[in-house]
């Protein structure tokens, strides 16, 4: 079962305040690279898990898809997104992922952002995905890179020459890894990238890009703190294609 | 240009002394893994990249390969190979592989152990190995890991709790690496896992499988010292198909 961090308000209250909540797609660093990886939406059936506050899934609209549909488990989430404005061609819908049911062949992309990191059952939800595509559809995702997921201490140290490093442990052994961020005791699911790519493969898709994000030199020099995420990657960028 | 390590005295004399070396495959811990993404060889024609001793090479003439072609940039390597045995089914030829040229279509699987991270050209050498395979013929391939060959210093240090922990920095950071085994200022080219995979992407190829090497219970049984592996991945094996 996965936790629903999102309606733990002290969680809630924190994920609302960060750069991603408030200013949309915009205020998320990877997302041009995801942006890049999507196919045109113009006429498209979308399917965003995870939606969150529904940023993507108007950005969809705003493109020119024909309908979208957003998936959240969080009543928090979802509340939040329908008071940004209805549109009768976004439809939002609780659901959790873990045994979300799916209509078939009935997406032209389907999108989910740093959401798969948190399933338990993500072979299960990948062949509801496989089955919900059109056959050449999409499946564009980006969830948090198990570089940055696998540390017993997920932070930057000092070596003994004081040089900043990543300090990787566990890194071979998948499973959860509880951390606190925002709230004490956040859950996620640790795999590897060979992990979530053969579970990609054995689920019938064709992989088609793998991206482990970067700062731009532009992003950089219009906010000096990224410089950090050159150390190691925070987020992993995938997409396939059914 | 590749630098030729393997012709440097005191390198070849301690690669000589590797389990590797004197044992042959099965003195390579990821040989079981490496070996289980490989397609049957019966009368198969078979390249092997950086061939070293020539072990790979007999042991697919012993699979029932009908040709088999060792290039190795190493004159060490490959009097090492020719000592081990008269093949005519077998052929060692001296190559560099930033430029080599090879026969169109020729063969049905491309093989590569431990070589790719030396390369500096390395999407014009895949675009020649595409090249040189059958349409549906394979490409199995390992290389060191990235987040072994990242790090400014990579060997693993303690964190402030005694906790072993190998330090990334400049994950993000592409190019050439030089460490000190068994000989100074050894270079390898550092390139992400999603780079080496849009590359080969980009030349043509559908990944079939990619797998961060870890070592088994079995294997940690057999030779306790293989748990620190588990900390870290050394290894990345790559299945493709053109």
């Amino acid at each position: 079962m996965t936790q629903n961090i999102y309606d733990n308000d002290a969680f809630f209250a924190g994920y609302s305040r960060l750069g991603r909540s408030v200013e949309g797609l915009d205020g998320a660093a990877e997302w041009p690279a995801l942006r890049a990886m999507l196919p045109g939406l113009a006429g498209r059936r979308v399917l965003d898990l995870g939606c969150g506050f529904g940023w993507f899934c108007r950005w969809a609209r705003a493109q020119g898809a024909a309908e979208v549909l957003g998936l959240d488990v969080s009543e928090n989430m979802l509340a939040r997104a329908r008071q940004a404005g209805e549109d009768p061609a976004i439809r939002y819908a609780r659901a959790n992922l873990e045994e979300v049911a799916l209509p078939e062949a009935a997406f032209d992309l389907a999108y989910s952002s740093l959401t798969f990191h948190y399933i338990v059952a993500f072979e299960r939800l990948l062949r509801r995905i496989h089955a919900a595509l059109v056959p050449g559809g999409r499946l564009v995702f980006s969830m948090e890179h198990p570089i940055y997921m696998a540390p017993s201490r997920p932070g930057f140290v000092a070596d003994a020459e004081g040089r900043r490093v990543w300090p990787i442990d566990r890194y071979l052994e998948e499973g959860p890894r509880s951390t606190d961020w925002l709230a004490k005791g956040v859950v996620k699911q640790h795999r590897t990238i060979g992990t979530t790519l053969n579970l990609l493969l054995a689920c019938g898709f064709t992989l088609t890009h793998v991206e482990e994000w970067r700062p731009t030199d532009a992003q950089i020099a219009a906010r000096p703190a990224l410089a950090v995420e050159r150390d190691r990657p925070m987020f992993l960028l995938v997409a396939a294609q059914r």
